[in-house]
Order: C-alpha cells, then structure tokens, then sequence
C-alpha cells in the first residue's frame, strides 16, 4: 500500500495482477501523475504508445463506425525506446517504469539490451535518463538513475540488483493523493547535483 | 523530386498517393534521416508509434505464431502530440511533419489543437519545437518554427499559409543521399539564435 498523507491509499496489489494488466497500476498512477505536471504546468512528460503492426484494416463506409477504421489484425512489437520522455525546466527527461514482486530488481527480464542503449545515448547527449522501479511487497518507488544501474551491473557482473542497492543508491518517490508517482522533486534533486558537479570542474 | 549531389533522387510523388500512403514518403524519408542520427550519434530523434486503442486480443497458444498474440479488433486514435521527438545536444527536440500538394498550408486541417498546445508547452518549457512542411509540387521541405506559424495565424486571423510566407520566414532543408531531411543544421541554427537573444539580454 502506498500511504497518502490524508491517510488514503493506492494499492498496486500482486495477487491480483493477471498478465493483462500486470504493470497496468503502476502505469496508471505515473500516467496520473504526469498528468498533474501538465496541467498545472510543471513539465510535459508523455507515455508512448505501445508500437503495434497493423496487418489488416477493415474500411468500414457503410457501417456504425463510419468514420473508424477497424483494425481486424495486428500484432504487439518490442519498443525501440523507453515509455516515457518529454521536457522539464529546459531538460530532456526519459524513462522507463517496472514493477517488482520480489525483493530484488532483475535489470536482464524488465529492460532490453536497446532499452538501455536507448537511456546510455540519452544520456550521453546530455539528457536525465532512470528507471522508476516500483517494490510491490513494501510499496516503495524508486528512482535510480541509469548510470547507477550500469555501474552495478558492470562492477558485480551480474543483472539481479537487491532491494538494499536501491535503499542506499536511489531516490525514494513519495506519494500523494494529487501526484501519486512524484518524481519531479527528484528530478530536481538530480539536476542541482548535475549543476553543482560542473560548478566544482 | 529532391535533387541529390550524387544526381540520384528520392521522389515524393503527389499522383501516387492514396489514403494509405498519404505522407508515408515524407516520413520514411524523416525516418531514413533519424537513423543516420541516431548511428553516427549526432541526436536521438525518434518517431512516436501510432497510438491504437486494442479492443479484441487473441490468444493464439497453439498456433503458428505462438508467441504473438493477435490483435483481431483496435482502431485509431488521436494523437495527443507531435509524431517526433527526442534530444539534440542537451536540447529537447519536438516536431510535427506534414506535406502538401497545394502552394498553401493549412494549419487548421493539418495540425490538431492539442498539438498546437503541445509543442507552445514544449516551448514554454525549454525545448525547441516546430514543424517540417513539405510541398510537394517545388519539392521544397522547410523548417517553421512554432512562434512563427502561431505569428502568422495571429497576425492574419487566418490559418492557410502561402508558400511565400515559407520561403521569407521558415529555414530550407537540405538533402543529401544519406541524410534525405538534414534539419539538425537548421535545429544548430536556431540554437545559436536563441544563445545570441541570450546574450543581448
């Protein structure tokens, strides 16, 4: 359960994840969220849609959806990129969000070799890229950035990354009944460490 | 046709294009020019899968494509922002493309309103937004930048706008054999704009 301050509460419940909404939450409460940055303004994050090949497209003219295309056979592709990016305070923001239901976080199974090469090239042209990681047992959201999670994985080689790494390495995302996925103090936090970083070379 | 240096030439062919194809030239040719981007690590520009509301999944478990759940009923959705994003030199990069086979451009029929809103937000935040438009008679693509069209739409209180107007106050965009829409000069150029507007204030 995550804790709201006016003591009501989200809950991302495992038992009841089946594969069709597995991670729907999750992605639902940060879609909340961003929504709440739009319109009050604070930053313009996006998800993306989920890639689809469409295969088959049925012209209905003559039918109720006049106006609509049916769609009558199409397939889920693997995305390129991560699910969210956009803009915050002149930055480029980009990540991606996973759930886990044990006390460990495996890097190999929730991200794709692209996906990371995706966050690396973010970065490395001068953009925040990380990963919300969402702990379903103790309903904790972190935000670890993805040097954290490369420098991990590089120096114990092994992906499997325990719940302790986040507790020491990430930022915890708190919650509130408006923004119940708050990432962007966090985000801020990360830019002024950025600013103070260049400020001291 | 746009003309090549090596003589050759990629043809984006007015007579040819039917409701399916409309604009597919155009954009694989963007998509052509964000690869060579992203290989030779110049910016990530990505286009932003079509957004498809899945109604109907099947659950092929014994067939062919066993792995490959087929979707039998989705249609299409509005897009609630631009088709590309992504990063340039720490810059957020936001743009929308469209053709046309008139010596006009219609803003009304081309862009939605909550594109128009999303790319003045991408602005107010920061990032650089726009929109490539390509006429298809004089093969002719430019770069317009959000401030000028919203101007132009403002100023005249009305939203078709001539070629004329493209070619006194919109940036030309090259093309090369590898790089069939090379608008980063241009995104370079607005850039060191925005840093001299900086500077004098």
């Amino acid at each position: 359960m995550i804790n709201y301050p006016n003591k009501k509460s989200i809950s991302i419940d495992e038992n009841k994840e089946t594969h069709s909404n597995r991670g729907m939450n999750f992605e639902r409460l940060i879609n909340i969220s961003n929504e709440y940055y739009i319109t009050n303004d604070i930053g313009i994050i996006h998800k993306k849609p989920t890639p689809i090949k469409v295969v088959k497209v049925n012209y209905q003219k003559n039918q109720f959806y006049s106006n609509r295309h049916c769609i009558t056979e199409a397939y889920y592709e693997m995305a390129s990129t991560t699910d969210y990016n956009g803009i915050y305070k002149g930055h480029h923001i980009d990540f991606e969000a996973k759930q886990t239901k044990y006390m460990t976080f495996n890097v190999g199974s929730n991200l794709k070799q692209h996906q990371l090469e995706h966050l690396n090239n973010v970065c490395k042209h001068g953009g925040i890229g990380f990963i919300l990681v969402c702990f379903i047992k103790v309903n904790e959201i972190f935000l670890v950035t993805y040097d954290k999670i490369v420098s991990y994985c590089n120096e114990k080689t092994k992906s499997i990354i325990p719940y302790e790494f986040f507790k020491k390495e990430a930022y915890v995302i708190n919650s509130s009944y408006l923004i119940p996925v708050d990432y962007m103090p966090i985000v801020d936090l990360i830019i002024n460490k950025e600013k103070n970083v260049k400020k001291e070379n």
